[in-house]
């Protein structure tokens, strides 16, 4: 549905990169915005042993941290320059081990709304090469549109 | 129903706490394990500026691996000294901002099983008095127990 | 919580059995409106082999069906009278196999607020005696409040 | 990913298609059974009143009945001959009244799992003319595989 998305302020791309440089959590997971459009977003961290759980692989509420700003940033991309998104719910769903060397966070508009937003998102590792691409996880996101 | 728990390993506490150290995650928030009974588990952390969103608020990826800790520990406790625990999906609920000087995470089972352990997670933000405890989000998930 | 809950109209209890009646489906499963209060509701509804799936027990979507009541009517509950409640989305955890005599579902607020409220359920299976109550399946939803 | 999706029993549709007509609530619903192809199953009802809520629209319960039954036969058309399939839990994201003459449930497996099967389901409402298709819920459902 992508195709049809609009942006309700036409300089939604500088607003939305201005505002995830702002968030101290990306620098810390060195995490990057990679890809901008109306209703989609494409993030991308490489793995730290840091962030992972007892087997190595990256924890689960990292992977969701990665999923949820990417939601929460293909929700902004279409919100009124004076408004905020915020999450209200999301849930995960962990479909195998999060290793490789590279997680890519990708999140898309479902069905946008004045108030409500539905987002899906999906969260893919990566090897050395391109052929390696797994999906780890899956989100789907309510978030709230708030007037400033 | 905590009360008619029973963990399936009498060493429970011990194997739950080395677990809990060798997460090299727990050790970069400087996660504590505060109390742990069977299929009951409470953590605390204290804020961190580097772990903030737009708002200086503690991400909701954050928060969501507290709570994904807490349940999984949660459901540890109740399983034989020769299973895992593995996330099989959560979902959070933001029901407040995550501002605070310390956080708490609590997990706890709701319905224990051979394969599939359902576990209620609360995170809760406090501040300079013990008065100011505020519940900020709630998990529910699924988690799958898996013989190594 | 519910005991800090307040509702915004003295006749919220007439506007919400009034409310339960005017639907259809609550006729076609016999389901009953058992107690309310302010941010608590609670429906009963009997066996029927009609709503069953392959195995005999009551099909997970008629559970959700009468849980997503119960959260609705809870947050209802505490509404201004010319507002309406809309269920934004909610999980089900199923536990138990939907077997029973009767069944009940209870709907609370855990989180009221003027858009978003947030509701927890519980779906009870009951037999021959009441020492037969068995916990079936939770809910957590989301509703949004909407001025007409 | 449904093209890598391979049934692990050459008579699945058969099955499928007999366990379906075995539900009672399928019949009570009129639900029908319309495409059914390894992973991916959709199913058909028409809109009824006696299934509403106070606005005239299918209750959300009912459009969750729909889902659920989607996922758990696409789920199913992936398992032995001698195995069940049962829901563990299910989220479902109303996204728009649920008003049609008629309504679609799709349900499609997005991570097969000798334990654990990962499904989306789509509900659409479809008026006079097919250009009228219109999104009204989503659903994310964890199943599990039991072997008899």
């Amino acid at each position: 549905m992508a195709d049809k998305l609009e942006p309700a302020d036409p300089d939604f791309a500088t607003r939305l990169c201005e505002r995830f440089r702002n968030q101290p959590i990306h620098r810390g997971l060195a995490m990057e915005l990679v890809d901008v459009s109306p209703g989609h977003v494409r993030l991308s961290m490489p793995f730290s042993p840091e962030w992972t759980q007892q087997n190595g692989y990256l924890h689960a509420g990292i992977v969701t941290t990665g999923l949820d700003s990417a939601c929460g940033f293909a929700a902004f991309s279409l919100v009124p320059g004076d408004a905020d998104v915020l999450s209200v719910e999301f849930k995960t769903n962990l479909l195998a081990p999060a290793r490789g060397q590279r997680f890519e966070f990708e999140g898309r508009v479902v069905k946008p709304g004045r108030t409500i937003i539905v987002c899906d998102g999906r969260a893919l590792a990566t090897g050395a090469g391109d052929e390696d691409r797994r999906l780890v996880a899956t989100m789907t996101a309510t978030l709230m549109c708030v007037r400033r």
